[in-house]
């Protein structure tokens, strides 16, 4: 039986920090970079915008247009041959973006089986022997292997197997 | 730890066939019943219709204001207090339906964690120890207990752990 690979959406396969940034930015004349968020997120660099800089994720279509993460389709079409893919995502916590992330997945890797998507909360309730993720908070209570995907927030964790980008994604599993 | 009980919606928590059917039969002047549909489905009874009988569960709102099962609310409420409660529901068959079942969930079980909720097709993937379904197509890859929860198509399933009612599970897990 194939080994099952549970792999999470936003900053892994999606690109959400680019726009949040980009529409931060546009809204208040700054000039935020990738490079101010190593070990942080943007609420941590502005906290008195906190519920404004959330509320980006809450408006429609904010999931519809991310840019895909360099490698990510050619690599996960490469790992279906092997594993048994699920898209893991939570979901839950925007829930005005079901509809989008769906559309999202469809366009972008409609290679992938939708009944294999999963849209959750809480990732302890995936049953799979590896999840790729750049939140380590999901890692503690799932049953497999966690896989640490880098991203700018998640830089200072230590302790997790980590992997930098979709090459070394494929290099852990394919080679 | 607690254990984990994982529940489906349609036909365990949210009553679908009786919607479905009044559509049906004010759609094409029948008068089926629950009672027509022992074994069966509606697709079923009315083959030639099997894909009008489908696309009642992708117009917009069929999952909003479906009828809540007997008794569902108070068992699952006194079995939060035991057990970990997830809602799993095969909502990826009906993307359309996403909005929907968060907003019925929201309403009818508010005392259930949205970070619990998941939207899957194959349930292989929930990590429980039980699955409460009426759908025996779940069990045999799920990991833990499947229970199967009656509903006309499945009363002639034999083979399952079966419960025919809330008050049932509640005699299964609390008694």
């Amino acid at each position: 039986m194939k080994k099952r690979i549970a792999i999470d959406m936003d900053e892994v396969m999606a690109d959400a920090v680019s726009k949040h940034l980009e529409l931060f930015n546009r809204d208040y004349q700054e000039n935020l970079t990738v490079a101010d968020l190593q070990g942080k997120k943007l609420r941590d660099l502005r906290p008195h915008l906190a519920e404004q800089i959330s509320a980006y994720f809450d408006q429609d279509s904010f999931f519809r247009d991310l840019k895909v993460m360099e490698d990510s389709q050619e690599v996960i079409r490469e790992l279906s041959e092997h594993y048994e893919i699920f898209i893991a995502t939570a979901a839950m916590e925007v829930p005005n973006s079901f509809a989008d992330k769906y559309a999202w997945l469809r366009e972008h890797f409609p290679f992938l089986n939708d009944m294999n998507f999963v849209f959750c909360g809480n990732k302890s309730i995936i049953h799979a022997d590896y999840l790729i993720d750049d939140n380590v908070k999901h890692f503690p209570n799932f049953c497999g292997q966690g896989i640490l995907f880098t991203a700018p927030h998640n830089i200072h964790e230590t302790g997790y197997v980590r992997v930098n980008n979709w090459k070394e994604v494929r290099a852990y599993f394919l080679s």
